[in-house]
Order: C-alpha cells, then sequence, then structure tokens
C-alpha cells in the first residue's frame, strides 16, 4: 500500500540527496525508481542498501509512479513533468520552470503549507537561497509584518551541481599545490554553465549566480525577489537581493537586513524564531555562538543567528541565516512537500490537465 | 635631501607591502629603516634590491626618521609611536589605536586629504573594510548625498595577517588533499587571534571578524560605522555593516547598499565613480564584466560594479566594491598618506606632543 517514487535527475548532486532524503522519510514507500539522461541511465546507486539501475526519462517513464522529484534542471521537468502528472503522479519540481506559473503552488511546508491543496499535479520547490531565508523570516513576518528585504548571499557552488564541485576542488588543488594564481586558474562551469565567460572561483567571489536579467540584477536575485513574495502572499513586499558565489562546497549563508511594520523587540525576535518548526537560533555572540555552513552541511534546519538591530533606525533587524543548500534548499525540501502531500491526502491523479505536453 | 622612512612591523603581512609600495613611490627616499619585534628582528630583506637587516623596535628607534609607517598591531603603535613623533618623525598608523583620537586625521587621501593640515604627529589609516568602501561612496556623497549606509564584506583572511594566510592554506590542504570535513579541522587563529574559541575557514563563512563589543555588532563592523562618519564628516550618518570572513587570500569584496538624498540616476553614477581618483568601474554585465577579488590583487585602485537601482526605493542603490585589501586597505593607503603629506608640505616635527609617552 506504499508509493512508488521517481527521482528525475537520481545521479546530480541534488538526485543523489533526495535518494538519502527518501530513505530516511516517514513516507511509506514500496518501490523507488531513479530515472536520468542517457549520459547517466544504467548506472546503478543504492536505495536502503538494493541496488536500484538508472533508467531513461522518457515520456512513458511515470506508468504506476504515485510522486514524481525532479531536479535534473529546467528543460527536464517543462519536457517530462507534464507526462508525470498526466500518467498519475504528483510532481514536485525542484526546478524554476514552474515557480511563477499560476497553477503551481510554491511551497516551504513549514511557510505555506496550505498553497499545496489547490495544487494541480506540479508543486515547485522554490530556490535555494530563498527556502532557508523564508524559514528564519516567517515566524518575524507573521508576528509584526515585514516592510522590506535587502539580502546579500554568500552561496555554496554545490548549487550549480556536481560538476560546479568538482571544477571548484580542482581549481583550488591548483591554486594550493601547483602555486598557479587564482586569477590563472582555468574555468569552465561558473559563474554559470548558461552564460559565455567562464571565471575560478577559487579563492574568489563572483556577484554573478546565474544569467543577468534586462534589470542588471541575476535571474538568482530576482528569484528571491520574486519566490518571497509568492511564497509570503505579499505582492508588495520590497525585497532586492545580491547573489554571491563564494568558495565554500556546501551550505548557503545569508545576511539579511529586514525592516518589521511593527518594532519587534529583539530577545522576542529570537524566540520566535527559535519556537518556529525548522529554524534553529545559534545566537551567544557572547560565546562566538552563531550559524556556520561548515556546522549546517547534512543538517536539515535552517540556523539563525547575528540578530541584533540596526544601529539607527528602529524597525531594522540584521540576521544571519545558514543553511545546507543541498537538503534544506533542494533535497529536504522537496521531500518534506511530499511528505505533507501525504499527510494532507493530496497525493492522488490530477483530473484537468493544466500543463501542455510538449 | 630625501626622507628616513621606518616600516614598524616590516616582516609581516602588511609591513612587506609597504616596503613594495615604497619602492614604487613618488616620495623622495634617501633611507629606509626595516623594524619589528624581537622575534623578526636580525631578518634579512630586501629593498630596491640591497639589503636590510631588520632592527628591534625600542624608545629610540627613530631618531633621524622623518616618516615612521606603523603595521605591528595597535599595542604596538600605542607603546611606540608616541616616541617617534617625539624624535620627530611624522606616523602613518594602519592599527585602529588611534583612529577615533580627535587629535589625530584618519584619512583616505582621495577623499579627505585635507584633514592632515591639522595632524599633530600621527595620521591614522582606515581599516582596510572602510577604505574601499569610502573610494566608491564620495564620489556619490559629494554629488547626491548619503542618507544611509549597509554594507555586508566577504573579507580576505589576510585581513588577519599573515599566520591567518598560512592557516587557510594548511586547512584548505587538509580539505582537498586529506579528505578532512571542514568541520573537523583544527583553528588556532580565525575567526580572530584575540578571542577565545577559534573555527575553520575552510569551505566555510564566518561571520565575526575581531571580537564583538557590548551592542552585538564586531568591533569590524563598528570599525566600519564609526571610521565611514568620522572620514565623510558625517556623524548622523547611519552605517550598519554586516563583516563575514571569506576562504578567500587577497582582497575583500563588499556588497553596499546606499540611499542617496537625492534621487541619483544610475548612469550619472556610474559616470561619477569612473571619474574618482582611485576608483575603477568594472561594470558591464551585458558582456559580465563586474569586480573580481582574484583580479584585484596587487593593484592599487578599488572596483566598483554590479550597480543597479533598488528594485522599490526610488533612492537606494546596490553595488559591489573590490580592493586588494592589504594595498589600498592597508600599505599603498599608508604609503599614499605619506606621499600626500609630502606633497602638502607636512612631514616635518611636530611641536606639541599630544600622545602619551608609555
Amino acid at each position: 500500500m506504499g508509493y512508488t517514487v521517481a527521482v528525475v535527475g537520481a545521479t546530480g548532486a541534488v538526485g543523489t540527496r533526495m535518494i538519502q532524503q527518501l530513505e530516511q522519510s516517514t513516507l511509506p514507500i514500496d518501490k523507488v525508481r531513479l530515472l536520468s539522461s542517457s549520459r547517466s541511465a544504467g548506472k546503478v546507486l543504492k536505495y536502503k542498501g538494493q541496488d536500484v539501475t538508472v533508467e531513461l526519462t522518457t515520456e512513458d517513464s511515470f506508468e504506476g509512479v504515485d510522486i514524481a522529484l525532479f531536479s535534473a534542471g529546467g528543460s527536464v521537468s517543462a519536457k517530462f513533468a507534464p507526462y508525470a502528472v498526466k500518467a498519475g503522479a504528483v510532481v514536485v519540481d525542484n526546478t524554476s520552470y514552474f515557480r511563477q506559473n499560476p497553477d503551481v503552488p510554491l511551497v516551504v511546508p513549514e511557510v505555506n503549507a496550505h498553497a499545496l491543496d489547490a495544487h494541480n499535479g506540479i508543486i515547485a520547490c522554490p530556490n535555494c537561497s530563498t527556502i532557508q531565508m523564508m524559514v528564519a523570516l516567517e515566524p518575524v513576518r507573521q508576528k509584526w509584518g515585514l516592510s522590506r528585504i535587502i539580502v546579500s548571499t554568500y552561496q555554496a557552488v554545490s548549487g550549480a551541481g556536481q560538476s560546479a564541485i568538482n571544477e571548484t576542488l580542482r581549481e583550488i588543488k591548483e591554486v594550493v599545490n601547483d602555486g598557479v594564481e587564482p586569477k590563472d586558474v582555468h574555468a569552465d562551469i561558473l559563474p554559470c554553465g548558461g552564460d559565455k565567460k567562464h571565471f575560478p572561483i577559487a579563492f574568489n567571489a563572483l556577484a554573478q549566480i546565474d544569467v543577468f536579467t534586462d534589470n542588471d540584477y541575476t535571474y538568482e536575485e530576482m528569484k528571491m525577489t520574486n519566490e518571497t513574495k509568492k511564497i509570503m502572499e505579499e505582492p508588495d513586499l520590497p525585497v532586492s537581493a545580491t547573489c554571491v558565489r563564494v568558495p565554500v562546497l556546501f551550505s548557503h549563508s545569508e545576511a539579511v537586513y529586514i525592516e518589521t511594520k511593527e518594532v519587534a523587540p529583539i530577545e522576542e525576535v529570537k524566540a520566535t524564531i527559535a519556537a518556529f518548526p525548522g529554524a534553529v537560533l545559534e545566537d551567544d555572540v557572547a560565546n562566538q555562538v552563531y550559524p556556520q555552513a561548515a556546522n549546517a552541511v547534512g543538517k536539515r534546519e535552517t540556523f539563525v543567528g547575528r540578530i541584533r538591530k540596526d544601529l539607527d533606525v528602529e524597525n531594522g533587524i540584521h540576521m544571519w541565516v545558514v543553511s545546507d543548500n543541498l537538503l534544506k534548499g533542494a533535497a529536504w525540501n522537496s521531500v518534506q512537500i511530499a511528505e505533507t502531500l501525504h499527510e494532507r491526502g493530496l497525493v492522488h491523479p490530477t483530473k484537468e490537465l493544466k500543463f501542455e505536453l510538449k
């Protein structure tokens, strides 16, 4: 009586962690099917100690699948997610392709699980950098309201996939072992595979994640702006981001500045965040306790600290928000959405197909 | 008829670069004397190809010295800078010890060279993270005024000295060559030598630079706030900072948000910054041109890009500011102050000693 769960993009940095999160999940799972492109099909991965052969993703891959987790790039989701829905599966899509589609809920379960109730077969998992900020800010928004957000990110290279992790390690070894100057290291992938030029990330900081849009912000920055508005259901909330890649492999950090509608006493802000599901308060500067990327790796929670009043603006608050971008930022949030769908009785075939079959 | 210039802390990360900057300086220099603690005294360094033996710093070290550049820690400046002034030297101090002293000008030559005219023998060089922000923002302040600054920094480990560089390289090698998890790497120095706990910086981001103050900001963050007000002569300008160490060896990056008193058209802001001495505009996102830490290493300029309007606030502007923290942030700004003192005829013995001899 359990589910058949498919993972599309099973061999990637997020896909392999989706498998781990499914292994640890409370979902009743009968069978896991692993799907990929032709490049990885035929590989053998483990699920709960059993060999599972990776299959090629086709339009016909989803017969008998109840839940399909997609993390193989926007074009794969665009092509195959509608076929999965047509075959009766509920899709949790970790790419940006459907996130702004009005027929698709964009969900961080702690924040807006209610949005799942109206799903049409596809649920979008937000961008990694957005998710952890939502976990930190939603408790503040609920209690005092938010009137603006400014965020600067310190993002791990794993957000750009396994190939970016490999590139970063190769570059760093060239610098520390071979004495190459960071500026002279060759790069093929970062700051983003889809753009023309590539720059070293070893001992560098790249103020570009994803390609640039017409307004001189990057898509990554606009994802933080637009996804925040949709998840919080606050279309007029001002949100501006600067998204920066740093030479960290796992876990994103964020310097977040907010202004609240009502003045929020800092000790109450700390207590309110500490009490919010999925958030962990790490804030005791007298004992040098604050969130660190290295400590968040492998954990599902979002860690929040350095919470302090702005020095001049009465309703201004600064904080430091850290989470494993591959877990809460992707694999765990996706599996958590699936768990929440199950708990709410929402894992069922969709009657009317609202998405184009390509 | 040239100067005798002393470098105190000559063997450190900044001191060695002070020697390089003096070699390239327009100052008329007859003789360079290199001073240090007993740990490094007796070492032999080069100045313009000639051997110079490093001497122990004592109260009597400054006889015959015209200009003394200090970068050996606050306690060394506190102890010996007044003796240097008493002996007739003009001191350019790169530590934080004298920066908020009302008898001491705090100078970024492009911004407030006029403050040198009233010196009393000691001139303070601001904190590295402050200096580059001043070069980027002063042209904007002069033309449109500033009503607030929020900055998040991405600071290189070299700001904590040569030992922090060595520690970072050792940690990173342990991760990439020996497979140690970043969280399990041993640390002795960072986030700051003077605090109780030490954390790995390899593949991490540490939201602590210097120790914490009573208001839950770090001293580094309060330096950015207080030094900005003093340099810009704007005691009421709101400035709040989040200072973060990242695994970069050289060059600080900063995500700077400002609000101007008058609305500033972005293209004019770019042109105004490009025309300011010491600032270089690198801003052509269509061609992926923006400042990068790796490219700024070894250069004296401050690089500014990603200049764009806030998405909601009419007078809000975001930018990305990068400079070599050891050059413009320390060694070059100190030598540049010395050059400016020379140009203004201000290298002379001070009549009244305003600083306590300890």
